[in-house]
């Protein structure tokens, strides 16, 4: 069969690669230059590979090409505003960061590689005709395009072109939410003797409540930073206007940083600020002809690291689906739209609450306390016990079905705590008796 | 100051009535055409002007004029599958039905009126520049125009291109979301002697659950029905291909109505059908130089009757808070916005409760009950309790009000209905004891 795909992202040039191995033709239009030649705007912060993500790109024999450009990252570290530095485990597996550029470039070159796959890049789609299916673009020259594949894919991200015009005048649900949050990017380089200039084997975390940072180790001994502030506010990027402003809150904050960082305050106000969107929506599908994968129906909060991974995850659905229904393109998207939808939707709760709980970390005992039970229990009980995060990052357990099992760990969680109290309650009060 | 609105639908006609007033200068731009000369395509159920309406209609001067084109409904008649009637008040004032064309046809008119008002038709909105701002229009004859404003208003309904160019590249909540059913109208035309066939001081209500249906009374003798069904399953619309089809449900449902309308199938099939949707967004405005009011910003099912009516609300409440902030149009815009907002949030919730309590009027014994005790208690408490649609119909609470004491008195409902419970168990168990 004959595809199109909109997006050469992560969505896109891995679906092209699933598609193309099952001998399909797939041509991918993006409308940013090649990722393999030249460097792409930074559209998103670096990506955190883990275990959904590995396991996808084991499927489509890439794993061990994509692990080179990795850095792996064993666990988090917390760093204090007083520079004290507390360490957790990530759990067997760990994270492995990779920068974005880095991974599209090996993902187009592996797609493009294989027989019956394009692409073609500095060309934006226009329109979709959902019906025929057809598809319009306007090359980098200005020159129209008319192509007329069997399925249209958009993997076009959260503010999708193909979406737009699969839903024109349809009764289609939607929602887009932003987070009064915005992040930076900030780079802190390598130091002269090209080593890191901190522990180079985890994802560092500055939790402060309303403002936060984090930071990726890169390969080059540098590391990518992202900066997470409300937009409004004493400490919002409005009010930071002078490089004496972004320093006085590096210094109050991060300032373990603001060594390291050349010229920050200059560097911070030159950077672009980027948004936080949550889109959720239905249909993802027109009969057989056209469907959306990754961002362009589902984007989430970054936070949980799993846009990427569930993009993969939605492209291995989209695959299997078509093959499943080697006839029948409608009911195989329709399988895959009703397999994927329950599971992003709860990726995108659980995304938008583990930003609350990222916020809280700091300023909440409970919330520590609560994640230590859930640590400690973890340990104890095995396999048969999992927080949230660990079936997230370190399994393939799908997110709707993680989502319930983390409810149901929380209640028994909170009985346990109660019948504790009660038993211990008991005690002091028959000890007290007998005195 | 100078305004140019968008749409002279309800809120646009009513919003420049209310300016001109004021001794603004305004020009409504409409892509349909003049309502006082041509019927406009129907979009939208009979209306129902309630206290929120009439105060409003009062305040601009017309409200006199506005009900001698109306048909005062002094309760409901609930319609039983077997023909029975049940009746109840709707209190003091009840509900005046009144045609969309005409009300529209009066609104215009008086706004023509005002030194200043100009109404202009058949001109499409084609964008808006936010910043300048600028508006750009299509007449019917091709031709471009665009009008620099002080303020532009979008008063042109749920798909409202005036937000989209108010939204673009910010960080805007939006939300739509449809019913799974949809809604066809009908007419019930006036008997030989020009009166009514049923009775005409009512709204007419035939609950089904899945299926329902309701009727307003229109001065010539005729009502106009509104027959909603879901889009699939049996008794949905994509069911429904031949006028037998038709005629066995109307049978099985509406038995009654089956008889008043002449050739009943073969008119339902020739009829288009429409969504229900809700629109929730903001911003509402930008700066002082743009603004949305009405379905443009808060979309809401129409069973609770109050879309028109809230327009008007929203229509006053900006005029007020330009008079408020004369000299500061960024101030006014953000007031208007301030205080409508929690009310028309509210109103979306109990529109979207109204629907599902409207379906389970017929099927569950304890919505009615509980509906019953809330009479019984308005009449035995007078003023002191309100069911909500008594506050939401009769009065001019606020809505966000309107449903933080309707939860309040629920929640004592609830705990009377547990004390009463328990008080007769209490006095049941002592005379068993004494027996």
């Amino acid at each position: 069969m004959e595809f199109t795909v909109v997006g050469a992202g992560m969505a896109g040039a891995f679906l092209a690669l699933a598609l193309g191995r099952q001998g399909h033709t797939v041509t991918v239009y993006d409308r940013r230059p090649d990722p393999r030649t030249s460097a792409n705007a930074v559209t998103s912060m670096n990506l955190g590979l883990s275990r959904r993500g590995l396991d996808a790109l084991d499927r489509v024999g890439l794993l061990e090409e994509v692990t080179r450009e990795t850095v792996p990252m064993r666990g988090r570290m917390l760093h204090g505003t007083d520079g004290a530095l507390r360490f957790s485990a990530y759990g067997e597996g760990g994270i492995l960061a990779i920068q974005r550029q880095d991974l599209s470039a090996v993902l187009v070159a592996a797609a493009d590689r294989v027989p019956g796959v394009r692409f073609v890049f500095d060309t934006r789609c226009t329109g979709v005709d959902r019906d025929l299916p057809s598809v319009s673009f306007v090359d980098g020259s200005g020159n129209a395009l008319v192509v007329k594949p069997d399925v249209v894919v958009g993997a076009d991200g959260a503010f999708s072109t193909v979406r737009r015009f699969l839903h024109h005048d349809q009764r289609a649900e939607f929602t887009q939410s932003y987070l009064e949050w915005g992040w930076r990017e900030l780079r802190i380089p390598a130091a002269p003797d090209g080593s890191h200039r901190m522990a180079d084997d985890v994802f560092h975390l500055w939790p402060r409540g309303d403002t936060m940072m984090f930071a990726h180790p890169n390969r080059d001994g540098s590391f990518t930073c992202s900066c997470v502030l409300p937009f409004h506010g004493p400490e919002g990027f409005d009010s930071l206007t002078t490089a004496a402003d972004v320093e006085a809150l590096f210094r109050k904050h991060f300032p373990d940083v603001l060594e390291l960082v050349p010229d920050l305050g200059e560097d911070f106000l030159s950077r672009p600020t980027f948004n936080l969107v949550t889109v959720s929506t239905s249909p993802w599908t027109h009969e057989g002809k056209a469907v959306l994968i990754g961002d362009a129906c589902h984007a989430v909060y970054p936070f949980l690291a799993q846009g990427m991974n569930s993009a993969f995850e939605d492209a291995l659905e989209l695959a299997d689906s078509l093959a499943h229904h080697p006839t029948d393109t409608a009911a195989a998207l329709s399988r895959y739209y009703t397999r994927r939808k329950p599971n992003t939707d709860a990726l995108a709760t659980m995304s938008r609450h583990n930003f609350a709980e990222l916020r809280d970390t700091v300023r909440s005992p409970a919330v520590r306390l609560e994640r230590a039970c859930d640590t400690l229990l973890e340990k104890l009980l095995a396999r048969r016990w999992m927080p949230l995060h660990t079936m997230v990052t370190n399994t393939t357990i799908p997110y709707a079905q993680a989502q319930e099992r983390a409810t149901r760990q929380h209640r028994l969680l909170k009985l346990a705590a109660l019948t504790t109290l009660a038993a211990a309650g008991t005690v002091v009060h028959h000890f007290r008796r007998r005195q």
